[in-house]
């Protein structure tokens, strides 16, 4: 477990990576062998998206801590550029090891899917698009550090957002024993450096051209932020959006039936379908519709408001569907309680808690309550909403016959009058003693 | 307090009023004087909707207890026939008294915008239409029977519904020495039995036509539910709406600007407004964007679920606006905290405990988060939609200078560093125990 | 309404047993037909204590509903009489089948530890002595009928208790098929009924001398309640006490050593004990020093206040432990969020709701919390106190060297100014808002 | 990442003060005129107690920021040392000025009462001792730098601590402009070397003897830790404890009456006192009954578990008491509510939130249901122990007649049935679900 700690370069006991010292008897003090060590270099295992300033921090890494670096990149059905493509930048740039891993399945499955039976709004508001992606980055980034045997893991957030949480945090569960370096946060990076480190080198990174935004997808969505939108009294414009229609523009409507299994949507209009193949339709048909724009000021991890817009139409149609399967096969005790587990669970996810204790226990939780959240939803689909209009389920706890007002009513009303005055007795009491003092 | 109970008339010994039994020290078991009796006969003050059930109830009552009504109808901005011609009614049916109260400032202000202030949504999705609307009834109620020495308290609700709890546990509340007798619940009416008494009667109502559907309305929102809504499968229908456009249909969006004061809305585009014309307004314009239609299966305080559609344009988008400038001015634990007991007050109003120490307590803490939820607040309602597309405030805790991306970023990244590693001590900590023993 | 219940006819259809209305689908709804009620009698299966009241119901079932009686005891530790004794009372009381059911181990393994895991204390003082213990007699007594083919349960508690709720409601998750009686509550007996009866019908049972209090005991600890207790003022008296010797009696004190295995004790002072040993080791030994005494007034389901005297000297001591435990083994988000569960927890047993969807929720979730729960404490048992001295364990999340002021201290204080200034940075910024708007 | 702490340039912009930047607007931005700064030197207030850390700091802080030390030190009731004993060594030290502030009264009624009012344990066992003495030490120090215009405050904590965070949110939410300096943190002083700073210098402490532990004390209690004690395993000895007598000795009881109103202690035995009063008399007779000696394993705020022995004997009898009368005053559901708002408090109190918006609406919350805390409690303290034995109250909830099982009962046992029925309506019928389901 240690081993690589021992390994550190001798640059390192002054690099900005994590405190060795908080990190316990994981820490061994052992000497360090500088011979060995210039024998066999460091290797950082960076998360490489292809971008600008983690193309930059390839050569950086490398010469900053005499370190031999692997990219790793996560597809997690981001779309835009070539995974290959990207794979051979990092290598161009100076990767020693450039690795893609397509764990858009994974992701859907063991991270989306979750989110659904969770009900996973944090805020009441943001599906956790960002947030469900970090940890099975950091999962992947480990693995390549354990495969190819690198100790330090890097990644190109910056010190005000919640992600660098996520990543360290997350790497901090899984591996307490790799360090952490963030060139871009530890070194104080702006944009206009890592121009000019990248033109210095000659990396075949195109600077021309830059967004007013920054932008973050994958399967759950898409999340942009910064520029104008820093004015939070600025309304967002049509072309920020890229999963999303314009809800406003007329068409049809568009109707859905959404099977779910034990809270996971098994079957689109009959048809079985994957995790992944369930989002990525209802993605598209959501999508289609405009459902899923979220706009809003955000409460961040490390204590500031920020303005976020996010897209997550099959985000939302699922989680809205799940919601109202639970309204009918979920009893009212257990509804009550989940809706202040849901909220713990969104909260430690945005926290980057995903691999935290607490998080497992409330997962063992919330999968007991699914166990009957099995049936079908229809929606309609249209003008940026996903309206259920329909519900049925074998495992129904709604009674036609003690709901009707109709013939067949088996309801005893004549239980009603007992259960009014017990239940009310406590208030009475109390506004009884109140009257009796003269409040 | 008690001298309405001793002056109970013969027939009420064994009437299924609420037992005296329970209601403690406030039931003396003086015997009855029943020469007094007769010289008073006991006064019903009955909840009185111009409908049916409680038109029969009049004569029922009188008949039945030997009693006087005085029958009370509360305007909470439910619109449908003359006020006056339901006063009319009740003294054509044979109340002694027929009182109109002309509630709906106060409803609006005392009732409507604490639910705005909660972001009260029941089960994340009923803005509590009928369950704000009872405990003021109840005040009037009682109101009345103090007036007019009333000793029972009488309402048309059934046994198996939500608001025969709200009527009884608020009058217990409010009253604990009142009695109550539920007609159509204490003595298994059903409509037939009531056409019945009414034309024996030849009371002034027309049974002749009725609607499929069980409809409550007021200024907050409007409910519908019976018929074949019972089949949960079923989707709604355009012809059960009233206070809602069709959101499908083609129309120009209209973009408002609403104002806050501590979480209380002052002013629509700029123009000063009373509670009650925030909320009318709202319903108008949200209203004809289809704003806030609600079709959910929703659990009922007496243990079963049920299918509700609801209407509550105003309410929606009063509470989505107010939610959205709690983002900006609330700080982030207290929001938290917030959501929790929010869930908790909405829960209360919906069982019926308006009238109990704990939501007074619940009300203190929302009140003191509302001190600074000051400010404008931008919408877009179109489409079914009311989307929030600006919002500034003088109390704002989003402060551009730490969170852009830009020049002028105040945010010392430096400072992450030590935040993330401390913040994820206990996480990390556990992950390598847990490593240790093997797991 | 009580005289309804005191008309009621002979045949069952009528008679006051739960409403099979309210039943749903799980009631057969064939008609009886008396000829074949008469050729097969039905069959009621009583909780059966051997004391007064469920002596004399066996033969009052047997005759006002023409019933078969099977008396059930269970053995849950709580000493007395003989149980052979029990079992032959209810056959000269008239019982066709008499079983009685040895149910220690169980109650220990299954009831009592669980509690442990949860910490559980009702109103943060109760064990939930007579709680834990109904579910599990509801258990035996479902057992019983599905064995005899009963088609009806009964049992002896009162209506103003809270042993009805957890008898009822247990039955109806175990068995919503069968019907249940309580004679003692539906026909409104007293004591004094009851011995009249006694003595009409020669029943072997001495009803001469009588407790000035109501006791109920089992393994898990001994309630007291009534008697000159109910003036709440009045402090109780030492022979109100039997499983703990008086604490101010000076006597030496007890070293004792519990280790715990996933929450579970496993051994004492080195011993490997089963659960019910545990138990009754720890009663035994915390019961003479006097530990474990509860003198409260505690808020009972049907709305009341009641003042009750409590003895658990074994749960005490245990749940005392496992705490300590729990402080050192558990991580803090954990611990945190636990305690509300475990409150929770504690409500849903009190509220007889041991059966319900939400408990076993909770328990999956305070499973996954006990992982680690593994390691020894030391107490000192004295003078009524069970005090924590001492706690070790391989899966300790407590770290010396993190901890230690001394030499070999690896926590990284550079650490601590980020991590403060984050931390703080919300509320600093609210304050800052405050003083800006001048408050 | 620590070296640059130590290269700090005398100038303030550069010394390791809490960063400006992540203050936001309320730090002056105007740059430093050295020259300026010379003729009017920085003020530093110093949080005092006399012993060799702060009384080395003050010449350390005077040459190494080249400012001016003013000495203030808080009378908690800690006891110890004359207070003009302290102010004299300040002096000598080199201190500008000295300020001694008796803060007792303000102590007890305005933090130590709000805890009783909360019932406030920090993980269910933990009086909060040391957590509610900081925030009134901040607002002392923060009075004494508008008094005497400081600009800095600095105080003597660690960086593993929770005092550190405690003064340092706190600060920042009263003045968010001071600047705040750690010299122990931020300079990564050890005891040895301040032992040389203090001779080096002739500065008037005695250095020759040490206690092994580290002690804090005040009016609510007392707190010991390092030492023999940081081996979880090993018991407290003794010597540890000065304000509680050994509970294990023999002596006569000592029966006690307090009295409350609205939660606040009011009278001992009859005798009118202040909250200051009232807690020192329990202090002193809880204290010679052994009462209040708690040995625990903590969760601190920095992520780390710590080892701490606490005697609060007036804390843990007036909260023992206060939560009795509480179990008789409020209402169930209020009740209920309030245990997760009480360990919420506690909670952000131990955090360092004391000035926060959410503690402050949880205070408001808090005040609400003490309306009825009124009422007298009899309590008996003896060997360790502090049991309630009595309780009488004008506004109690207990209704004699509705809780006694004698004569003159009221409860009306007909009304339990329809409660029970419809209060395990849901439950029934998750488990006629489960059954049907075949689980």
């Amino acid at each position: 477990m240690s081993e690589g700690v021992g390994a550190a370069a001798p640059g390192l006991s002054d690099a900005p990576t994590q405190s060795r010292a908080a990190r316990g008897k994981a820490s061994p003090s052992a000497p360090h062998d500088r011979a060995n060590q210039k024998a066999q270099r460091e290797r950082v295992v960076l998360a490489y998206s292809g971008g600008l300033d983690t193309s930059v921090a390839i050569p950086f890494l490398a010469d900053h801590m005499g370190a031999e670096v692997i990219a790793v990149s996560v597809d997690l059905g981001q779309g835009g550029e070539d995974i290959d493509a990207i794979r051979q930048r990092a290598l161009d740039c100076g990767a020693v090891e450039a690795e893609v891993v397509d764990a858009r399945e994974e992701f859907a499955a063991e991270y989306c899917l979750p989110a659904v039976r969770a009900n996973a709004f944090y805020m009441d508001r943001y599906p956790l698009v960002c947030a469900l992606s970090r940890p099975l980055i950091v999962k992947h980034l480990v693995a390549a550090a354990r495969k190819y045997r690198g100790t330090v893991v890097s990644h190109g957030c910056t010190g005000k957002g919640n992600d660098q949480v996520r990543f360290e945090v997350g790497i901090g569960a899984l591996a307490p024993d790799l360090k952490i370096v963030a060139p871009a946060r530890d070194f104080a990076w702006t944009r206009d450096k890592a121009i000019v480190l990248a033109e210095e080198r000659g990396l075949p990174i195109d600077v021309s051209h830059r967004s007013p935004y920054s932008i973050d997808q994958n399967l759950w969505g898409r999340a942009v932020e910064t520029g104008f939108l820093e004015d939070i009294w600025n309304a967002p414009i049509e072309e920020l959006y890229s999963y999303t229609a314009n809800p406003a523009e007329p068409r049809d409507p568009d109707e859905i039936v959404i099977t779910f299994d034990a809270g996971v949507p098994v079957a689109i209009d009959g048809e079985t379908v994957t995790p992944y193949q369930a989002i990525l339709e209802l993605n598209r048909r959501a999508g289609a519709q405009g459902v899923g724009r979220i706009d809003m000021v955000e409460d961040r991890l490390v204590g500031i408001k920020s303005r976020e817009i996010y897209e997550a139409p099959g985000a939302i149609a699922l989680i809205t569907a799940h919601q109202e399967l639970e309204g009918v096969t979920v009893e009212r005790d257990t509804a009550r309680f989940k809706r202040s587990v849901d909220q713990r669970w969104a909260e430690l996810v945005y926290d980057g808690l995903w691999y935290s204790p607490l998080k497992r226990a409330l997962d063992v939780f919330i999968d007991e309550t699914q166990r009957h959240v099995t049936g079908e939803v229809r929606m309609t689909l249209h003008g940026g909403r996903a309206v259920v209009t329909g519900r049925r389920s074998e495992a129904s706890l709604y009674d036609f016959n003690l709901a009707t007002y109709d013939t067949g009513d088996t309801f005893d009303q004549s239980l009603a009058k007992g259960f009014v005055e017990l239940f009310g007795l406590p208030s009475r009491m109390a506004a009884a003693r109140d009257a009796r003092l003269g409040q």
